[in-house]
């Protein structure tokens, strides 16, 4: 029988009410006993990492995280992992560029209510989690509403429907099947990612000045050199359709180029949901490129932003790290 | 038989290849001269208000579109907009607001790809949006892909799929039914906005002072501070799930604190697409509401971030401005 260990972040799932709202608190053991399906799965273990609401995970967390399932890759056939919806698509991105040459699977999951709630997706999450871990796929996932997602692929598209989280630019990795009188349920991994060619490897790297502007008709370019001056070391420009930004009264051209002049890794982002940014098409977003600017293509901004940032937690030369950006795995 | 005014801005629909790639440059008659369907459907005037790469348009030409629509209110029965997509549902939010008491339809529209292109959607969004104009229905009005949009309430959630816009959080405001050789094509209005109450009235306000901070982990709050600082008098939060900002390490509470006591208006929207925002379950959204801020709740980040240029075009107070951001129609 296969071993899992979870790991347990806080997040919905294990909130309960406090004074001011719902606030995480119950124990990964509390969890587990409410899922009697988990019986002859496989074995658990447990450890409770950190307690927080999703929102207030960060880059210290990502790295705490990661470092706790690389210290176990031996001991474990694969990891679960329970986290708030709410900052998870970030998690999972982080883990994905940390956990280099991962050959075991980190499953992340969460849900929409605290698990003790009547009606909750808390208890499908957390058993369709372990059952999409012992079938062995390496890599990380998330699992949710009975999808599974590459970890670099996913987004937090609803706040309070059950189906959060979706696969975008990329097909989902795989699906649940439910059990019925004949068989038990399982996951079907239908797009696993590629097993990897090199051995795991910790790259425990965030450098959390990478600054996201989110352009509005109206957006001063200024900010973007405010925030060279300020030193943040990398700019995501939240910009439109294939990925324009202005350059007619409020131009951005001349901000662009002195901060990618200044090593600052400039890059173009859409706030399209799908289809993601084109720099070969449009004036307005191919004029970007000429001014050192890099477009995310089809990542999500999510993966973008914090694969900048373990980017640049690596090096102090904007050529290097975009050089991993554009070309470490998972592209 | 009715009489159109289209007024055309550019966008791709009305795009050519250029050196640089495509930019907006047919007139509207041009485009219309490719659409003999639109013979006896109604007469058609046309202006030409801008020729630009909807990235471009800012607050200015949202002034300049809803003036002219205003002053030809008793002149015409409806109004077309040819325009970008980029931020097309930016400028719909601005007319919705700007054009109080609009008593005919504004429809706009545009494409994915250049009308004279050989498979273009240019030439159906543009006869579907004539259709949803001879109709009637007062207000303003995305038609796109065979669907019409209510204008506070379109996200544009694809960069290249002709079905660009979704109806964020309502239901779709109508559809077209196409035609077969016993009728022609026709829109039906299934959710229309109310008929106004009030007189049209023209309130062409938009303050640029605006700033959206989408927040990722990590994310700094003195950035608050620096946008206080350098005059902003709107702050967007686009944060977590049901609304919900960092309370722990870097704790968004005091800066969101000292930006309202400053008499900035700060607002927690959300990065979800859907479902939006809901301050009274989390701690970590209900917090920022004993700060000071307010919960975009079921609005667009378009649809709050204009209407917040538009309160705060027209007062000083900040109090003033959040009372017309909550309560001025449409809400």
């Amino acid at each position: 029988m296969k071993h899992i260990l979870l790991l347990s972040m806080g997040g919905t799932i294990a909130s309960v009410p406090t004074e001011t709202g719902l606030s995480p608190a119950f124990s990964p053991q509390e969890m587990l006993r409410l899922i009697p399906a988990l019986e002859g799965l496989c074995e658990i273990s447990t450890e409770e990492v950190a307690s927080l609401d999703s929102t207030n995970i960060q880059p210290e967390e990502w790295i705490t995280l990661a470092k706790r399932i690389f210290d176990n890759l031996n001991a474990y056939d694969g990891f679960v992992v329970s986290h708030g919806t709410d900052t998870m698509a970030y998690t999972a991105a982080a883990l994905s560029y940390m956990l280099q040459g991962l050959h075991k699977p980190v499953i992340l999951t969460g849900a929409q209510l605290p698990i003790h709630y009547p009606g909750s997706d808390g208890k499908a999450n957390l058993l369709n989690a372990f059952r999409a871990a012992v079938v062995g796929a390496p890599g990380v996932y998330i699992a949710f509403d009975g999808i599974i997602i590459s970890g670099t692929r996913a987004s937090k598209l609803y706040s309070e429907n059950f189906a959060a989280f979706q696969s975008i630019n990329a097909p989902v990795a795989g699906v649940i099947q439910e059990g019925d009188i004949f068989q038990a349920g399982r996951a079907i991994f239908t797009h696993p990612q590629p097993f990897p060619e090199t051995e795991p490897k910790l790259m425990p790297y965030a450098d959390p000045r990478v600054f996201v502007y989110k352009l509005i008709p109206g957006a001063d370019p200024s900010i973007v050199d405010m925030a060279v001056k300020l030193g943040y070391r990398g700019i995501l420009l939240e910009a439109y359709g294939a990925g324009g930004v202005p350059n007619y009264r409020r131009d951005f051209l001349p901000s662009i180029s002195r901060a990618t002049q200044a090593g600052v890794v400039v890059l173009c982002a859409t706030q399209c949901i799908y289809d993601g940014t084109r720099s070969d098409i449009y004036t307005v977003s191919s004029l970007p490129r000429s001014a050192g600017a890099i477009s995310t293509e089809d990542r999500t901004v999510e993966a973008s932003a914090v694969k900048l940032m373990w980017a640049l937690g690596q090096t102090d030369d904007a050529a290097v790290a975009i050089e991993l950006f554009l070309n470490a795995p998972p592209l």
